[in-house]
Parts: structure tokens; sequence; C-alpha cells
């Protein structure tokens, strides 16, 4: 563990910072005194029992820095303690994972002595947010010094004075030494390996190693499809009628690549215990604002907001304003095929090399387009959702999710549908879904990962400049390694990387049959986006808070919904591939009869199989299942020794 | 409480009995004193702690009486201390439903001086029941007597001794002065009122009352459509083209009820404290058997049955059995339709009033054949998944379900299908579809009550005959009754039921669109069905053991299922209309092109409606999350004040 600074604190142990809590810089002293000293408080008094101590850098020459920057750290104890708080499963001694007690805790595989080496640096980082998170206000009416921030008795401190702007941020330190062991075993050797997910899981948490497991899975699931791509495009360029074959192996493919994923998911989820982790009495978001009430779960005094407001603005809102960015899209679109329309006639009219790229022009323009109308969207659709005022954090997900999906699956997806099933041109359709999956890939990586980098190094080598004069560089001082990280990006979680691996999901599943080369350059692309989101993780993005994460939570159903879709699309192109025309010569009817009778038994057969196959591989299922029977006996046993001690219950007739 | 017999216990209490036991005549002396002891120890000592007598009629005259039948009952205190046992949730002071602990017991609303009416009688013979089912073998070999009846350390006694023969029937006693009561509100007055579902409930548990309760809102549910029907039956009789708004209609309905009784069913079981009421470890059923083995979950010794063995015999013998029966039911449908050709063909050569009634025939006996080969497949199918030798009752259930569902739907429903969709006559369907509900719905009244009752009546005098000779009536001494009960048919659950209101919310939300009036006799034979089920569950049958449950189980996706198939036949119907094809002259592509797209856009929506919709009432769930917030609340004071005792972890740095 990082030992930058030691600074001994009450209890007489050293100190290990953390998690940085950065306040506003003017910040009234009564305020900050009083938010150190809850924070200091033992738990029995209300307070949060961890270490803190300020910053104090070597020169606090520049005027710019800001002065309130604090670091928090706690005792072993204290985190032991913690980790029963936020109940962390743990692998016992036998081999199963369970929630870890302090009075259970030398059953644990790895406690060794006091516990050292027990928690990983996330751990307890994510311990100490998480004791930060539950300090509530007791018997304050306000928060001293700014009597108009309102403090309301058992709601969290801390994101009261965060979404009051007293707390400017609150981040994790990274921890160098390991983070260069990381970031070499994830993406600076140059060989072809499995990606480090365990370390990834143990310094960045559970949430991100599954996304990053599932971009491995995901192009692994690839392969076979690029394999079989190849061939087909190198042989049967010009024959694009003879994509039924493929057709029908994308709709198997996508039903059965998510099934499977749920059984692998399952199994990382149980290895790194979060399978069975019990969910957390969920606190209001930070931004949450309304007007006092009782709430009727916890019978406190709260800010409450009346459902049918946020209905109001959901349904007289937000709502037209997606249908509206649902019908400019339609109209960027159209704009597209006349554009597509007036290159093809300059080109029909006197073809030549440049009429020929010029051909390629309007797909790029609009892949552009296309791709900023979805960035625009995107903050928009955060400050709608934002603005509907929802009260947990899991809802204001969803509706984001929602209302980002939608408009981002018709935008990308639209005009394919329209060249697919009203125009009915292959070839056209061929090479937009090449222009628009080229193009928003490059655009992509440029955005993401080598934008942000390059600006982070131009910053880094500003902050370089000042601190190396003095040192001999190789490790730095803990103040000036806070002051370089506070100035990092946030990393706003993994939305955006789940959304475009979606789209990319959609190009393959959808239309694949039609450009088989598509699964083998997002094959590529994957590979490259796993180097680049490893490379913006450890480099580019302040260290993020692990998150417990049993699954990839909406986005499975996300996926599940795209493959339902897929099915639909791949049947319909295979009734429209003249291979299959030609058996119902005479009548279209029956063709149309036939297609849809074969798409309704493949999709009852899809939820059949979503049933059947069980989401819990049968070896965690019966581990699963050894545990609670062993709880159930356990309460059976408690049960019996109570009856040995009659209580004053008579025996009556 | 049921005071006919009083005799004091060891401990003092008076006796009343609750429960039968009935051991095969005979059995050896050394067995039966073996099981009673067992019985009757206390609980540290392994036994059930229960009290229990050996059932002495007046005048053992009669030789043919089995003299091994003995009466279980039970002290208030252990029936308190059962109830804790088994997770039973009663209502608390202030209004929830919470998990019922002896330390609590005086701030449940129900409970008085020393608990004596807490419980209902249903209750205390379910826990009887529970603390019956859980007596397990502890050191003991084999049944005392019987060499071979080996018993394995942990596996229930009873489950052993009832799939050894030893055990011949266990069931609760009927309580005369309540049934009277309940029989009296449930169906002897004669006036339009709701069923006494709390009553039924406190009568007979949760799993039949839900029944009721789910028979009466399918009823009420059908009264729209049958209102809608009657019009349309009156005015519109020849003109069957015009079904499309009904079919509309269906499509809808069939949604919209199924959501509605999700939430229904929901606020019942708060109501009867079943919702969240945690299921308990699952005993194997006592007709498994297999090879001595360790169970992976509870690492003991018991008989194990390998999977694979279980699923060869699944795929290579039940699947084509079922696969030949559903060939047998189409080669009798096509038997059905060669007799109805040639009824037609003697009815066009020459009309009179009997060629007419004789057009009736063949669907007279096609429905009869239909209802015999249901009777028969039935048994097949019970006794086939019994073979493939399930472990859990659940899964045995499941498998039951399934096989039956799927031959029953083929038979009731594939002569319908042909009809409409390839023969394309609606007159015929509608005809067809008159003459198969009306002759089940009779079968089935006959067959499911009023025989068995009429059997029952005729034992019933036989067994009087002999006893209201010496006895001037009014109350039989137990030791009758009791023997009047042993010989009352059983009740086999609430299957049977289940699947008839299957079938008949398959007829109307499938076809009722060409046969208005299905509705208006589908809404009869419930309110019959109501009163014959009720007079069966009274008169007929030996009281059954209550079942707590929260929901319909798989009904509710078997329900959910049909709906699926009714909204996809609804629009092909639609789409069939002369109505619809006339606005598509000259295509029928573009025709089938937009029902397909609007069958699409239907089943997305009802997709979306059953995610959308809340399964549990806001109210409801206001109240369980108050209950979760207050046990997370307890645990946390339990943890802080365990930190005020620190144990022996040290701090470390």
């Amino acid at each position: 563990m990082q030992k930058g600074l030691s600074v001994s604190d009450s209890d007489g142990s050293t100190f290990a910072p953390l998690v940085v809590l950065e306040l506003a810089p003017n910040t009234k002293e009564e305020a900050v005194e009083w938010l150190l000293k809850r924070i200091r408080d033992k738990q029995q008094d209300g307070g949060a029992e961890l270490l803190v101590e300020k910053l104090s850098p070597e020169d606090q020459s520049t005027e710019k820095d800001n002065p309130n920057v604090y670091m928090v750290g706690a005792s072993m104890r204290r985190l032991l303690f913690g980790a029963e708080d936020v109940g962390l499963f743990k692998e016992f001694n036998d081999g199963t994972m369970r929630s870890f007690t302090c009075a259970n805790r030398h059953n644990f595989k790895e406690f060794q002595g006091d516990g050292d080496s027990f928690l990983s640096m996330a751990e307890c980082q994510y311990i100490i947010k998480h004791e930060l998170d539950t300090l509530r206000a007791k018997g304050e009416a306000h928060v001293p010094g700014y009597p108009k921030m309102k403090l309301y008795p058992g709601k969290s401190v801390i994101r009261r004075i965060q979404s009051k702007g007293i707390l400017v941020q609150i981040f994790p330190l990274h921890e160098n030494e390991e983070l260069k062991r990381l970031s070499f075993s994830w993406y600076k050797q140059f060989k072809l390996s499995f990606q480090p997910l365990d370390d990834i899981r143990h310094y960045f948490g559970e949430g991100l190693a599954l996304y990053f497991a599932f971009l491995e899975y995901f192009t692994f699931a690839l392969i076979p499809m690029a394999i079989i791509g190849i061939p087909y495009y190198l042989f049967d360029w010009e024959d694009y009628d003879k994509y039924t074959v493929f057709a029908g192996f994308n709709l198997v493919w996508c039903t059965v690549i998510l099934e499977l994923w749920k059984r692998l998911s399952a199994s990382l989820a149980y290895r790194w215990g979060t399978l069975s982790r019990k969910k957390a009495f969920e606190e209001p978001r930070p931004g949450f604002h309304g007007i006092l009430g009782f709430n009727p779960v916890t019978g406190r005094e709260e800010p409450l907001y009346p459902n049918f407001k946020r209905q109001l603005r959901i349904y007289l809102v937000s709502v037209p304003f997606v249908l509206l960015c649902l019908y400019l899209s339609l109209y960027v679109m159209m704009i597209y095929f006349e554009m597509e329309g007036w290159v093809l006639m300059i080109h029909d009219e006197e073809p030549t090399f440049w009429t020929g790229v010029l051909l390629f022009i309007p797909s790029v323009i609009y892949a552009v387009v296309i791709e900023i109308m979805n960035l625009i969207y995107r903050y928009a659709a955060e400050y709608l959702t934002n603005w509907e005022n929802h009260r947990l954090e899991s809802t204001f997900q969803n509706h984001l999710v929602l209302k980002v999906l939608v408009f981002n699956f018709f935008n990308c997806f639209a005009s394919l549908f329209y060249i697919a099933f009203v125009m009915q041109d292959m070839g056209l359709l061929r090479q937009s879904l090449a222009t628009l999956l080229i193009t928003s890939q490059i655009l992509n990586q440029i955005m993401e990962a080598f934008l942000p980098y390059w600006l982070q190094r131009r910053r880094n080598k500003k902050a370089h400049r000042r601190v190396i004069k003095t040192l001999a560089d190789k490790e730095l001082p803990l103040s000036d390694q806070v002051k370089l990280e506070a100035d990092m990006s946030t990393y706003l979680g993994t939305f955006d990387d789940y959304l475009e691996l979606f789209l990319l999901f959609g190009y393959v599943s959808l239309f694949s049959c039609v450009y088989p080369l598509a699964a083998v350059l997002v094959v590529l692309n994957n590979v490259t986006e796993m180097y680049s989101d490893a490379l913006k993780m450890c480099k580019v993005f302040k260290r993020p808070f692990s998150e417990p994460a049993a699954d990839v939570g909406v986005w499975q159903l996300a996926f599940e919904a795209m493959s339902v879709i897929a099915v639909v699309t791949n049947c319909a192109l295979i009734g429209m591939s003249p291979q299959v025309k030609s058996y119902f010569p005479e009548s279209d009817t029956q063709l149309i009869m036939w297609v849809v009778a074969g798409e309704h038994l493949l999709l009852a057969v899809k939820f059949i199989l979503t049933f059947v196959i069980p989401d819990i591989p049968k070896n965690i299922q019966i581990k699963l299942s050894r545990l609670e029977f062993e709880s159930l006996e356990a309460l059976k046993k408690r049960v019996s020794t109570k009856n040995m001690f009659p209580s004053s219950i008579d025996s009556g007739g």
C-alpha cells in the first residue's frame, strides 16, 4: 500500500492516504472544521471514525493552488469493520465466497496476521467512500457558516455539501507502483493474450472489470463470424444474393452469445464476490431536490418531489423532445439520400476516378454528422434527465439509457433500414454500412482516447516542468501527485463504452450478412479499443471509485432487445434474397407467409432458450445453495437452542 | 378450535386433535412404537415434540376398520415456536405484515393472552405437517422391524415411510362448525356477491384461496367482453366479417387483465402474509429414489440419481411419447374432418330437420373424444413424470405442467386453428367452437363435481347408517368423524382446476371474435364452476393441508404464453377479414406486410407494458421497502454496538 506520507494518527497508527476531498477554496473556516470533526468523530457519536489530514505541499508558492485539499484514510481495524458494513464477499477457507465478518476473520483465506494485506487498495477506498456517504446529519439544522444550506437528520452530509458546491470533488488516489505493473501486463506487451481481468478488478473494481471482460468476450465471439466472413468477402464479392446462410448464422449467433455471456458473467461475479451480495438501501442522488415532507418508507423528514410532476416533465417535455430529435435525424437522413442521388448522377454522367471517390463522400459526411448529433444529443439527454429530478441514481440511469439508446439506434440504423427494406438496394446498403462503420470507428478512437491522452500529456508536461527542476524524479512527493491527479479528467463511467459496443453489436448482428467484412472490422476495432481504453484508464483519467457489480445491468437487456430485432431483420433479409424468392416463383404471398411463420418460430425458440438455459452455471448454483443451506441450518440451531430455554409462554389448549 | 376429544398430555395441557396419521394395518408393533416415540421426543433429542394419541373408537366391532389410526396435536407453546420455525407472517400492531417471532409475540395484532386463537386451525395443521415432515432420521440405520427400509441421517422420516407404504395417509381434520359457516357464506346463499376469500384462506390456506380469487377475477374480467358479445351475437349473427373490432378488443384485453391480475394477486398475497415469505429449503419428494452418494449441497449421504440418466429418460422416452400423442391427436382430428364432410354431404343431398341436427353430431363426438384423450393423457403424463424420478416436487410439477399443457393445447385448439387458417371457413369455425365449448363444459361439470359428490353421498349414507342408529346425530363422535373423512377422496391440488381455466381462457382470447357468445358461455360456466368447486372442497374431499402461495406460480407464465399466442392469432384473423382485405384490393402482399408489421408492433408494446407496469402496487411496495429499511437499520445498530466492544483486532497501518 502507498507509503508516500505517513502521519501518526491519534490511535498511534500510521496514516496512509487513500481518498482526496477537495473543498471549494472559499469555504468558511467553521464549515471545514465542522466537517473534519464529523469525519473524525467516533461511530457511537455518529461520526465516520476516519483519519483526515490537510494536504501540506512543500512549496505553497503558486497562488492558484487550492489550499482546501484533504486526505482521508483509516486504521486497518476501522477498514475491516467497514468491510463487514458494506457486506464485502471474500474467499473462505473452504473455497466458497462468503460475506466477511470480523468475528470470523481468521477463517478467510487471505487473512494473515493483522490482515494488513487482506483488503485491496480499491476495496479500502470503496469502504471509505461508503463510510463518508453514510455520514449522516444529526442535530445540525444547517451547515455551520451557511444558514441557507439546510441539513436533514439522517440524510447524507457529503451528498448534501456536494450538491451545494462546497465539496468540489472526491476521488481515490492512484497507486503508482501497482499501476505500472498493471499497465505493463495489460497493454504494454504486444503479444496476444487475455486481459489481466483479476488484476483490473483488483485495481479498478468489479464494474470496470466486467466491462473489459464483456469487451473481450464480444471480440472472441465475433471471431467465428469474422473467419466465415473473410472467404465470403474474397470470393463472393459481387454475389451478394448468397447471404442467406450468413443471415441464418447471425440469427443463432446473437441469441447464443448473449445467453453464454450471462453464464460467464455469473462465474466472474461469483469469483469476485459480487454475485450474491445484497444491494444496499439506495440514498437519493446528490442533485435531487424537492419540498420538505415525510418519506413514507423511512418516516423521516426530507425533500420529496411529487411523482406526477416528474411524469408531467417526462411526458410533456422529454418525450416530445426525443420525438423532435428523431424527426430531425430523419430529416438529415433525407438530405443524405438527396446528396447520394446527386453524386450518383454526376458519376453516371461522366465516370472518372474522382467521381468514384466522390461516391463515398456523402456516406462519410453522413457518418460524421451522425456522430456529432449523437454527441450533442448525449448532453441534451443528460441535462433533461437531470431536470426530470429522479430521486434515485438507478432510475436516473434507466431513463438516461432509454433516451440515449432510442435516439442512437434510430440515428445510426434508420438509413440502413430504409436502404434495406424500402429501397431494397443491397449494393448501396453494403457501401453505406462500410462507410458508417469505418468512419465512426475512426472518429471514436480519436475522440475517446487519443485526443484526451494528448491533452493530458500536454498538461502533465507543464506540471512536471515545475516539479522536475527541484527533484530527482522517480517518486513524486505526495502533494504533487495529488495536484496532478486532481487536474486529470474524471472518468464518467462505462456508459459511453457500452453504448459504443451496443452500436457495433447492432451493425454486426443486423446487417453483417450483406457486408461480411463487418465482423472483421469490429474485431479490429475491439482490439484497438481494448488498448485505448486501457490507456485512458491508466493514464488519462483520475482513478474511479471501484463499483461492485454483479452483471452488466441494463445493458444485458439492451443487447437482448437488439438481438430480437436482429432475428426479425435477418428473417426479412432472408425472405428478400433472390435465392429464397426462387423457391416461390409464382406467389409472393406464400413466400411472406413462410418467412413470417419461420420468424415466429425462431422468436419462440429464442424465448424458450432464454428460459431453459440456466443463467448461473451448475457448479456455482451448487455452491450458492450450499451457503443457503448452511445459513438455514444455523437458523434452525438458533431456534432449537432457544426452545431449550423456554420463555414465559405457557402451553394452552 | 375442535374440542371433540380432550386428553391430558404429559405437560398437563389438553389435547386437541389436528392431523390424522393412518399407518398400514399390518405395520409391526416396534415400528409403530418407534415412530410414536420419535414424534413425542423433545426437540433437543431430535424429536418433533408433538402430542400423538391412538384413535380408540367406541365400538371396535367392524373388523375392516384399520386399528392403526393416530391423532396428532400440539401444545399452544409448541405451535407458536413452530409458527416462527415455518416463518409465518402475521399482522403487526402498525398494520404491516411481519414474520412472527415468539419474542415479539405481544406486538402482533391478534395476539391476546396466551395466544389461544392467534393461529387458525389451518395454520396449526400446516405447522404440524411441517414439523412432521422435518422429523429427521438420527442414528437409526433402518425402520425398526423392517431391516430393508434404510434410513439416511438427516432425511425426513415421514417421507421415507410414506414412500415405503407404512404411512398410508396423513390428512388434517375438518372443523365442522367452521365449515358450516364457511359453506353457508360461500355457496349456500343464492345472492350475487363476492366469494368470502379471507374465510376460504382461513380455512383452506392461501394456495386454494388464490385459485378462487383468480376464478372470480377471470369471471369479472370476462363481463365487459360478454356485454359486448351479446348485441354482436343478436344483431350480426350472419355477418361474421365484422369481427375486426372484437379481435382488436381481445388483443388489448388479454394483455391488460393478466397485468392487473399480477397486481391484485400481490395485494392478496401481501394481506395474507405470503408475499415476502421466504421459501424453505426443499426436501426431496417422497417418490424419489436413487443410489447412495453425497449430496454436493448438504454434504450428507443420501440417495442420488444422476442427471444424465434423467435427461435420457426425458429425451428418449417422454419427448417421443408426447410427440406420438400429438400425432394421435392429429389423426383423430382428421377423422373428425372426414366425419364432418360426410355429414355435410348427407345434409346437402336431402336437407331435413334431422340432418340439420346431424350436422352437430361430429363436433359433439369430437369434443367428447378430446375430453377422454385429455383425461387418459393426464394419467400417462403423471406416470411418466414420476418415472423421470425428479428430486424436487417443484421440478416434478414443472415437467408435468409442461407435458400436460402442450398436449391439451394441441388437442383442444389444433382443429380450430386448422379450420381458421387452412380451411378459412369462419362458419364452421364458429360452429365447431360453440360445440367444443358447450360439450366440454357440460362434461367437466359432471366429471369434476357432481359425479364425485353423488358417489360421496352414497358412501356417506352407508357409513352414516351404521352410526346414526346409536346416536342422536348432530355431533358425530371423533372416531366416526375420522373414519368418515379417511374414506373421502383426496383433493389432488389446483392443477386440474387451473388447467380448465387455461383452456377456457384460450377459447375466449383466441377465437371469441368469431363467436362472441363464447365469453357469455364462459361466464356462465365460471359461475357454476365456483359453486361446484366450493361444494367439492367442502363436501366431497378430505380437507387438504393449507399451502402458502404468493402467486399462481407457473400458471401465470402459461396464461401469458397463451396471451402472446392470442395476439398473433387475432392479428391473423383481422388480416383475413374481408373488411380489412377490401383496403388492399390489388395486392395481398401489402396486406400481409401491414398485418405482420402491426403484429410486431403490438407484441413489442405488450412486452414493454409487461416491463413498465409494476407487478406490485405502489402502496404495498412502500410497505415492503419500509420493512427492508427497518431491518437494515437494525443491522446497522447491531454493527455499531459491536464496534463499541472492540475485539482483538489491532489497528494496522
